[in-house]
């Protein structure tokens, strides 16, 4: 007998119908003799639309509010799912993240998880429950509640998984897995059966919107197995675990495709060597997420730095640099380019594998595609390119490391 | 410094402009120097809204999954008041039934409140924030969420202000206050300034729609002050409390009349001594609420019996009668009347007065208005009339008593 959670989206819970779909999924994993916990999100819709409700009222509300208000949405969306599986015969029960023991610190609307005490869920589990709890929220030392922020449910997912020592966590979406590439870019494109979580994590980091990158560092922290899965049929999805040696036997397992990137150059720089941090100070004040960082020493002696961000950060980035640029010499300037994507490969057969940042460049060249700023880590390489080039480069890289065909 | 509960029901939340009306009335309370806890229902029509959703996964939802659910409506309402207040510069904050410490037992949709720990209420109150508390919600030993049923968010306020000892507990709604009579029927009608919770238990059980008798009750034990006050205007209301000696100057305070009644009456009834216990307890079993109870034994030895309720009830009552007259004897048998009205007078004077039913039947006769069932009560006499008198034996009464004359 199998201890599973399940995690399902807002979509996967938006319509009545689709809350059945789901409850009938769960009862299904009951009858096949586990113990069931869902992670469920709100309607999708529902929470857009109490947040703007709070618009309606006023425009920066009390973030303390603003969790009293959204957090209703889960709670609405679990106890619809319990009278569901009621109705198909079933026996669920309900809780939100507090009834959960999801514990909670730092910051209203973006909580962090500190602990949980799963009491009432295996009490639940043992009276033969499927225990459905609330995710994206959980409840503060001093009773508050928390929202967990972006990609919250899967992070309670994940929690709850390492929590109830769960033997697996399962993550429902709309698509069958992760790819080793975006389907709609390159039609060669292969659901990966098994990722590590390294590989995940530099997949979520570098443009991969299947989850974010804190829910797999705490599935990495935990040794949590958890799978992609598509709620919407009965396909294996991709397991992500911890690394091993048949991982290593592909050097490259997946594309990733960051579109909306632009690039700030600081050039002329003639200050002393706290420079970088003079920078990064700046942008980190405005609360700007920075992603490549790349400098240099001219020949002549003036330093350049470049970054990548998102090109909605654009004008808070050059706002925030334009005030430092005094301190950095009586040159320095600034350039911006907008509509740049980022391409990364990903894959820790890298890193016993010579050569293949030879072969993506080689067939980036090839394909008459000008590359820019470069990053790598020890498992991925990553290179801007005009947003116009990126899904011919994608198809060319996949070709060189043959990703259609099987693992 | 006073300490003031404030309850709005779900009218006075409707919509955006009314959250921000309360808003304006709870920052103006406290400005005048009170410490302020509101007591605030879901938005009006959010509830049903609600339960049609759950009635779209199901006929008949699990009662704990429904509390689960319905209570998300108090929680958005407390939410988006706080947020109002907050937009107008003040500081407020917002509780759930759990978070405010109101402590439930019983059943689910219908929980009753066994006590109330209002240390973070104080808390929240010390640091200068109005304290805003979802009515209508509770949370039970073992951590479920309750709701309290009809007329909950009153029940919430007047608890409250009994466990945090309120000065005074002001219940807003959309009339000014407790009437000598429905003005819409006697227009004469007065608002009644001061009244005891006696006569308010009376008008509340004889049909006034403003406050349900559970809360008056809960008032009374507690000895909470409290009065009924429109949430549209600043006139004031009818506070209610303990009985004194000016009360007792008048004979009459007010006419209740409730309409959509239905008698049942079983005749022939031959069994022995048992045959009450056996009649009320069938109508017990099948949940009906009945009123006034009138027996009687005629001259051959047969008793008969006569009951009135809700018309809504009147065929359940019905069929669950029908299985028991076998064991009243073999000619006990049913006859019932719909289209029937209850006409209430009441008044602590009454007491201390004699004559007053010789008033009220005086009244009634001269108007040519046919009189069916009586009930009394220390400080309440009922009758029966038809539906289509009603408002003219109302008009009538209140005139014999001069009722439009101030106290």
């Amino acid at each position: 007998m199998a201890l599973v959670v399940q995690k399902y989206g807002g979509s996967s819970v938006g319509t009545i119908d689709r809350i059945r779909n789901v409850a009938g999924r769960l009862m299904d994993t009951q009858r096949e003799g586990n113990r069931v916990i869902a992670v469920i999100s709100a309607m999708s819709g529902v929470t857009d639309q109490l947040i703007g409700l709070a618009h309606q009222v006023m425009e920066n509300p009390p973030e303390r509010e603003l969790d009293m208000l959204v957090s209703t949405g889960e709670q609405q969306s679990v106890a619809l799912l319990c009278m569901a599986i009621a109705e198909m015969g079933g026996k669920a029960i309900s809780l939100t993240g507090a009834q959960a023991g999801i514990c909670t610190y730092g910051s209203h609307t973006r909580g962090r998880i500190g602990s949980i005490s799963p009491g009432k869920i295996f009490e639940a589990l043992n009276e033969g429950h499927i225990v459905v709890c609330a995710g994206f929220q959980g409840v503060a030392e001093d009773g508050d509640i928390h929202t967990l922020g972006r990609g919250g449910s899967d992070l309670s997912a994940i929690a709850l998984a390492a929590a109830v020592k769960a033997d697996i966590c399962r993550i429902y979406t709309d698509v069958d897995g992760v790819y080793t590439c975006d389907p709609r870019v390159v039609r060669e494109a292969r659901k990966i059966p098994c990722l590590s979580y390294e590989e995940m994590l530099e997949m979520a980091s570098s443009g991969s919107k299947v989850m974010q990158a804190r829910s797999v560092e705490l599935a990495k922290k935990y040794g949590v197995v958890f799978e992609v899965r598509n709620s919407m049929n009965n396909n294996s999805g991709t397991i992500v675990q911890e690394e091993n040696s048949a991982m290593e036997s592909l050097t490259v397992r997946g594309i990733s495709i960051e579109r909306n990137q632009a690039r700030v150059t600081v050039s002329g720089i003639t200050a002393p060597v706290a420079y970088t941090a003079i920078i990064l100070t700046a942008l980190a004040e405005a609360e700007i997420n920075i992603d490549m960082i790349v400098a240099n020493t001219a020949h002549d002696g003036r330093a350049r730095q470049s970054f990548t961000m998102n090109m909605s950060e654009l004008g808070a980035a050059q706002a925030a640099l334009k005030g430092v640029l005094p301190m950095l010499g009586p040159e320095a300037r600034l350039e911006t380019e907008a509509g740049l994507a980022k391409l990364s490969v990903v894959g820790v057969g890298m890193r016993s594998n010579s050569g293949v940042a030879a072969t993506v460049f080689r067939a980036l060249a090839d394909a008459g595609i000008v590359t820019g700023m470069i990053a790598t880590s020890e498992i991925r390489i990553s290179t801007t390119v005009e947003a116009a080039d990126v899904e011919r480069a994608a198809r060319a890289v996949h070709a060189a490391f043959h990703l259609e065909q099987g693992s």
